[in-house]
């Protein structure tokens, strides 16, 4: 069984990425500049930002952090974004969600230049990924296609299960996976709230990608022998023999599941790691864009 | 078994739609207003552009025709995209497909306002197809979930198979079909050239979406009793027995499939007709929201 390690993948494609920075700044090129918005001080998004920030500066990046307030109008914040497309330093921008109820998110979408939409969220960007043109691709489904890429897991005519149909997550991995190209070329069925007997197909699957977010969902009954497993769930279950007080579970029983499997993502160090790695890959492009 | 008869409900819609216009002439409204781009001859696209020019007359909307010459260079074409994008009387107009060679379809795609963009091709429609917000839809999918829901097919928790990933079709069938609304809920399996055991996985399916482009390919020993199938299939078939020397052939085996089939869609008078249909449903839409 091969643990397909997103802590050291993800380590491995950062120092890819300081090493192309450091050849930008002794050709005496722009240094890649990425922007965070974060609204208000909920706890988790405050951790995600700090988080991407770090990491920014640990490979050489430049980055900013826009701490704006909880009470912020949508007018305010619609021209805060008006002045990052703006910013010329600027190669992209990420706002954190969720934002305050008092602001249409869509709204706020929309109004950020496809071109700084690292995070790929724009449906310009969406669609051009669709249709298969250059597009920035949403962090956490190309760190899943990057993690398939780097250990070689043949996708093309294989059979993949993808549970969950968010726009960040099921929806464009569904889209990715069904693609041509490597990671590619599978057959994609997308599973949802509404499908009936979904262990059915799971049991089908050679790969199945679950982002649902139902701790432990997917038990070993549930799947064949040999199957590939992408676990994108990330939940806080309470565990008061923890430190913490809880404990973090993906969407998979790990340990049942990983008995059968030929390889499988572990949560935490799976494709969670992976993600801001990809948001960083995302900001380079950008900035070589604009070479 | 339920004849899913496009013919019958694309006159039907033509007819809500004429009297749409009606009331908006009689309410002193904009009419809607469409134009079709044609650079060449092709004989196809003639018929195609010529058959939607005449059914913009016939429901009461005003429609251009611009014939463009085979040896138009792609800055020419550009300019004319302009300035049909700045023509306030224009709701909406689509370039027929294919360009000549010495055009890059891309770049002209690209070009279109796709606020006038009622075939719904790009990207910026389509990523917001995809992301559930409000978006033309391309056509032919749009006919689809038009015909189903006109029809009362339930989709909902459903296993549907589409076979074919082309961006005007597959792709945006297999979304649509997958999201949540009317003819929406259904699991959803995207198969193509490079999916291995297809027999096994149409065995299974409620509703199959054929858009492979290959004749009679689904026979009667690849679906279940009481499949639900549409053909979006159209090939000219040789057939010398035929007056103009062809007949139309669907991607179906339609006698052997219908005998099992609960639903279908014939081929012609199927999906065809609901496509230019929903084509003017678009303009009518782009002219209500200048409204």
């Amino acid at each position: 069984m091969i643990l397909l390690n997103g802590k050291s993948t993800s380590e491995a494609l950062k120092n890819e990425l300081k090493e192309k920075v450091d050849q930008r700044r002794a050709a005496g090129k722009k240094i890649p500049h990425l922007a965070a918005v974060l609204v208000g001080n909920d706890g988790a998004s405050l951790t995600y930002v700090g988080s991407k920030v770090r990491s920014c500066e640990k490979i050489g990046f430049q980055s900013t952090l826009i701490h704006l307030e909880e009470t912020i109008s949508e007018m305010e914040l619609l021209q805060q974004i008006d002045q990052l497309n703006q910013d010329e330093s600027l190669d992209g921008y990420i706002v954190q969600l969720p934002l305050p109820k008092h602001i249409n998110e869509e709204k706020i979408l929309l109004a950020i230049d496809p071109n700084k939409d690292v995070d790929g969220f724009h449906p310009s960007n969406f669609g051009r990924m669709a249709l298969e043109m250059d597009a920035f691709i949403p962090a956490t489904p190309f760190g899943i296609i990057e993690m398939l890429e780097r250990y070689q897991i043949e996708t093309s005519g294989k059979h993949c299960v993808v549970v969950g149909r968010s726009h960040i997550v099921g929806r464009p991995i569904s889209i990715l996976m069904s693609q041509k190209g490597t990671a590619g070329n599978a057959t994609v069925t997308l599973a949802h709230s509404r499908t009936k007997d979904l262990k059915a197909l799971t049991l089908q699957a050679d790969i199945i990608v679950m982002a649902l977010g139902i701790p432990e969902f997917l038990k070993a009954d549930m799947v064949k022998e040999g199957v590939v497993v992408i676990d994108v769930g990330i939940t806080r279950v309470t565990d008061t023999s923890h430190p913490k007080g809880y404990v973090i579970r993906g969407d998979v029983d790990f340990d049942g599941v990983a008995a059968k499997a030929s390889a499988i993502t572990p949560v935490p160090g799976g494709v969670g790691p992976m993600t801001i790695a990809m948001l960083l890959k995302n900001t380079l492009l950008a900035c070589e864009r604009r070479d």
